[in-house]
């Protein structure tokens, strides 16, 4: 709707590849309904995955020994991280939505993604103590995780070799986006798009512009071991 | 016993940290056993955690659109991944045991770590198809995650908010490890060691010194859903 603002967090090398497709699709129809769209293009950004005393500009809380959970928490409570990290956090802070948009590597995020997390999502920002999980500082917001396997979707399938996909949803899903306080949509999976034809990826493209429309009519899904381990 | 290869891939900023002295501990028994004991210090190395074309020395394989792992997989058969890759490769290669040290970041490895996974274990070296799981081209060595939590051993419980730990090691040890045809040994985990004393660290030390004298005889877990979610 009108006014509402979206972050797509978004880590693909290639702009012709699906996930660059899935992405334009994304801020296409989002555009449209009036959202304002912001996109954090990882690699394009060459963004920093490594958390490093970088990140802290000026001295340190404890220069004795280097603590990055601390020194982060420190540097954000007195405006002291990195410009890159504050601009990131911004886009988060205004966002009412975040959409990550990545291809699965190993069961998980590309690590440039990784970095945006554990860079960006700093204690005092993202959450506190004991302002975690459904109390966590970025409350009111809506994460979904959009993205591409190499496997098929019975690969993925409960009793299958690589075990039912909601297993390795737990840690993104739960571990990072429920414990800042963020309601989780349904993840959008498009499986195998490297071998299925063409036809077939158009009309994976079609079917994520098509959720999007009803999107915000959304309800989140119970986040807790029973959504992904029943 | 004499003779055997480790490599231990560790990733935390500052050596007198806890799992800095994990990290000595551990080089210094197996050293004592006779193993040959080889550390990639991922921080220190300034390891490049990016998966990008900069991996790939020369042409592309298809240049119109770049595909990550199908660049990495040609590039590894014809000799042309960048150097820093076969380095890791070949340390990974002599290794009868993978030992990986670090702290624990939002459910998960930092993101320097999994940019080690996304980068060296590439098709061609790691698996291949149908060489995965059990057939993985890793197969008849063994790996073992050691790492610190922020949280205590009862918020990782069964039924607590955050879950059994043993949920969140499905995408490390079984979605990697197992993938590439390693077996796993139990995890060591060291809970919260920034909320307990001195002394109780130390204890941790001297524990992970005795586990490691009789780490030969270990049997692997049995890397299945039911050792993860019962």
């Amino acid at each position: 709707p009108p006014g509402r603002k979206v972050l797509i967090v978004y880590a693909h090398q290639e702009p012709k590849s699906l996930n660059g497709s899935l992405k334009t699709v994304a801020v296409e129809e989002l555009s449209k309904q009036g959202c304002s769209v912001t996109v954090s293009d990882l690699y394009a950004m060459q963004f920093e995955p490594r958390a490093t005393r970088n990140d802290i500009v000026g001295c340190l809380h404890n220069s004795e020994a280097f603590n990055y959970g601390v020194e982060s928490w420190e540097a954000y409570k007195r405006g002291g991280l990195s410009n890159d990290l504050i601009e990131e956090q911004k886009k988060v802070q205004e966002a009412d939505l975040l959409i990550f948009q990545f291809p699965l590597y190993w069961f998980s995020m590309p690590a440039i993604m990784k970095g945006w997390m554990d860079r960006v999502l700093v204690q005092g920002f993202a959450y506190d103590f004991p302002n975690c999980y459904d109390s966590g500082l970025l409350k009111n917001k809506l994460a979904l995780f959009s993205f591409t396997t190499g496997g098929s979707e019975d690969m993925y399938a409960k009793g299958s070799i690589s075990g039912d996909i909601r297993y390795l949803l737990w840690p993104m899903q739960h571990g990072i986006m429920h414990f800042c306080g963020v309601k989780v949509l349904a993840p959008h999976i498009c499986f195998a798009p490297e071998y299925v034809s063409e036809e077939k990826r158009k009309e994976m493209l079609i079917a994520w512009a098509q959720r999007l429309k009803t999107l915000w009519k959304e309800e989140p899904i119970n986040c807790s071991p029973e959504w992904y381990f029943k």
